[in-house]
């Protein structure tokens, strides 16, 4: 159903249907590249990260990469452009997995830098600019009880350094570092200047099933979603669910039910980028014969701006207590996190929504990515912008996921009409990249 | 508020607001008559069972039984009518508790007992039937896996015993039998023959809010309600919290939030003793971020007749399998429990509302238990009639659990005054007593 699109120069038929983007992934997916025999599970600075970041980097210098680590033990390839030491575009995305993972979650976008890069040294293509590719090592927060540690270090905005966090074995983050053969007093050296950067892009798999549903291999995103996370809990009073008539009840269950109705017909009247879930729910005493007395339940609700997000959020919260004052149940509704919408930049998400137009046909769809990525933390450094590709049935996280190698080969393509339509407009602006 | 009942020959005024059966109920709420230090367990043929049972024998001798334990390890105090070795009338209830008891809960139904026996012995009134105070050892399933052990032996309706069940630390029946000096091949023994008993009578803590709400100290059982325990399982799609749009998704807790509301809905619209209590529910995965993809709730409906329930199971069935349906996840629900009505004898709880109308001054107020009862098991044996008694907040299996003095006072008269009719109504048929 996907149009084929054209081929660039050069570029070999052969891909479309064998892209070695996603044998690479596939080659990662066990060990030694996984901690745990059963399932995919890399975590930052690990044995099998450390291997895993041997076999990338060996990659890149076939590639056309020269390569090193970072102070946050980031893996990254550089290949220089037209002029030696020229500020860099960064492609980037994460080598670290959750536990029981998929293959291609940030591992893909990895793979697709190291394939641009190919494909231009293979034509001694070189541009105005260098290309690093970027593996982060922590984008899960796959080790410690903190996410996206090494974007953060890369984009300076790690402000102290949580070295006293311990992993599941115990382990604090300064021994695991030491281990490593990192100095945990040069991690935050890692930052880039904003003058040594011309931009951040990043390819990844959706991770939702929008663009399967539209039967389109890539999109473009327009912002990663602002996000609030709530604990509702409601307090009833638990009963002889044998002797409590239902007049005189004060269910906490039943009162969370109505609630939950109400989250979903508020979540699925906005925006289609606003979702409304309630994924975790604890009932108290929690047995078959009591009328539950207590019950806490967790509320995500996200969307493409703050605007939305708080409208929807007020909405709810003003239901919820509308429903909890006819019952006479109690209520509380604490804030726990509370993320802002990360705009990725218009001007190079037009330019990559033109080039998925040039390559496929059709007009590029856009999309506010639900969950977080390493490009939400670099947007704080330097414009970004992503592509992402369609997954099978929406599934990630599990070991089911699963990418088509014409949807990468179309990836590829997008991806290298953008650099070279993004070099040329560039091009006429130098002061913007000068150190 | 409550009208002061007259008081019967003989009965101390002090009574009413310093009640023994209270008392010595308290005096049972802890060790060595608890299993635990803190906070009452009684478990059947415990070391605090048996120590319990040495003191309420004790209390029946000082009221002028004689005592024995059965077979199946009841306590039983005799009092003998007019005529030695008549049929007897049984007054009973239990003396194990779930743990983290109230103090009432079925002991203060066998304290009644012994107080009615006093309260004859010491004017030296002998009825034409014997009255025997049963100390049930097994209604709450407080040790093994099987409730209503004990009074299921005594009405001759246990079949075959569970002797390879274990409690909590593993130990058979079998092997507690024996070490508390009981032969387990005569455990069904401790069966009555019908022409031995004339009526079960028991008194037992309402349990529930009904009494309370309508400001009564006692209130007449009709029947026990018919019961039907079913498991729900409803089947979605997990998914990301943040990147499945509301639209695509297969909600399975959402799903069933929609039906629990329903079944409140339902459970509402019936006859006042019709109750439908969703008390337990598991959400998978059961994270804040991801989009339930498997819920399994349990959901308990009873009502005074199977009538009234079979209608409500229908239609609640019908409705959750619509709304299963429209949103395109798969349900399951699944019968796990189905126990039939028990009518209380008509005549007799006619009599005793009749009773109730007497000492009070106030019309009897009839409610369905919703809870199972020793009477619901002797029901098999003869007709059983059953008094409740106000408790606080409905409160019950909880420390909490609380009676007023005067109420059990109250409950007192009425069960001297229901004793004394309906052995002047029997006397006029002696052949239905005689062996």
């Amino acid at each position: 159903m996907t149009p084929t699109p054209p081929s660039p120069k050069g570029l070999p038929e052969a891909t479309r249907a064998d892209s070695r983007p996603v044998n690479r992934c596939d080659h990662l997916g066990a060990h030694p590249f996984s901690d745990t025999q059963d399932g995919l599970f890399r975590a930052y600075l690990s044995d099998a990260y450390a291997a895993t970041c041997k076999q990338v980097a060996q990659w890149m210098h076939e590639a056309g990469m020269t390569t090193r680590t970072d102070g946050a033990g980031n893996l990254i390839g550089r290949y220089e452009g037209q002029t030696p030491g020229a500020p860099a575009l960064l492609i980037g995305s994460h080598l670290d997995t959750v536990r029981n993972a998929g293959r291609y979650d940030g591992t893909l976008g990895v793979m697709l830098g190291i394939e641009v890069v190919a494909h231009f040294a293979a034509h001694g293509e070189r541009l105005p600019f260098a290309i690093e590719v970027i593996g982060f090592g922590d984008e899960e927060g796959s080790r410690f009880p903190a996410s996206m540690l090494t974007s953060r270090a890369v984009a300076g905005t790690l402000d102290a350094l949580p070295l006293d966090a311990v992993d599941a074995n115990g382990a604090t983050l300064h021994e695991v570092l030491h281990k490593n053969g990192l100095d945990p007093t040069r991690y935050l050296e890692a930052a880039y200047r904003p003058e040594q950067v011309v931009a951040y892009m990043e390819a990844h798999i959706e991770q939702g099933p929008v663009l399967e549903a539209a039967n389109l291999s890539v999109g473009v995103v327009s912002a990663i979603a602002a996000q609030y996370r709530f604990k509702v809990s409601i307090q009833g009073v638990a009963g002889h669910a044998g002797t409590m008539p239902m007049s005189l009840r004060k269910d906490a269950l039943a009162a969370a039910a109505e609630a939950m109705v109400a989250i979903e017909r508020i979540g699925a009247a906005g925006p289609t980028d606003l979702v409304a879930t309630v994924g975790q729910l604890h009932v108290g005493p929690g047995a078959s014969n009591v009328v539950p007395g207590q019950t806490t339940f967790s509320l995500d609700i996200r969307a493409g701006t703050e605007l939305v997000r708080d409208q929807a959020a007020a909405e709810i919260c003003e239901t919820l207590q509308t429903i909890a004052d006819k019952r006479g149940v109690g209520l509380s509704i604490e804030l726990q996190n509370d993320l802002p919408a990360t705009p990725c930049n218009p001007d190079l998400t037009t330019q990559l929504a033109a080039s998925v137009t040039h390559m496929t046909g059709q007009a590029a769809r856009k999309l506010v990515s639900g969950a977080g990525h390493d490009a939400m933390v670099m947007a704080a450094l330097t414009p970004v912008c992503m592509l992402f590709l369609r997954c099978h049935q929406g599934i990630s996280h599990n070991p089911a996921e699963a990418v088509r190698h014409d949807d990468v080969h179309t990836a590829l393509l997008v991806m290298l009409d953008f650099i070279r339509t993004f070099a040329t407009t560039t091009a006429h602006k130098p002061t913007e990249f000068s150190a």
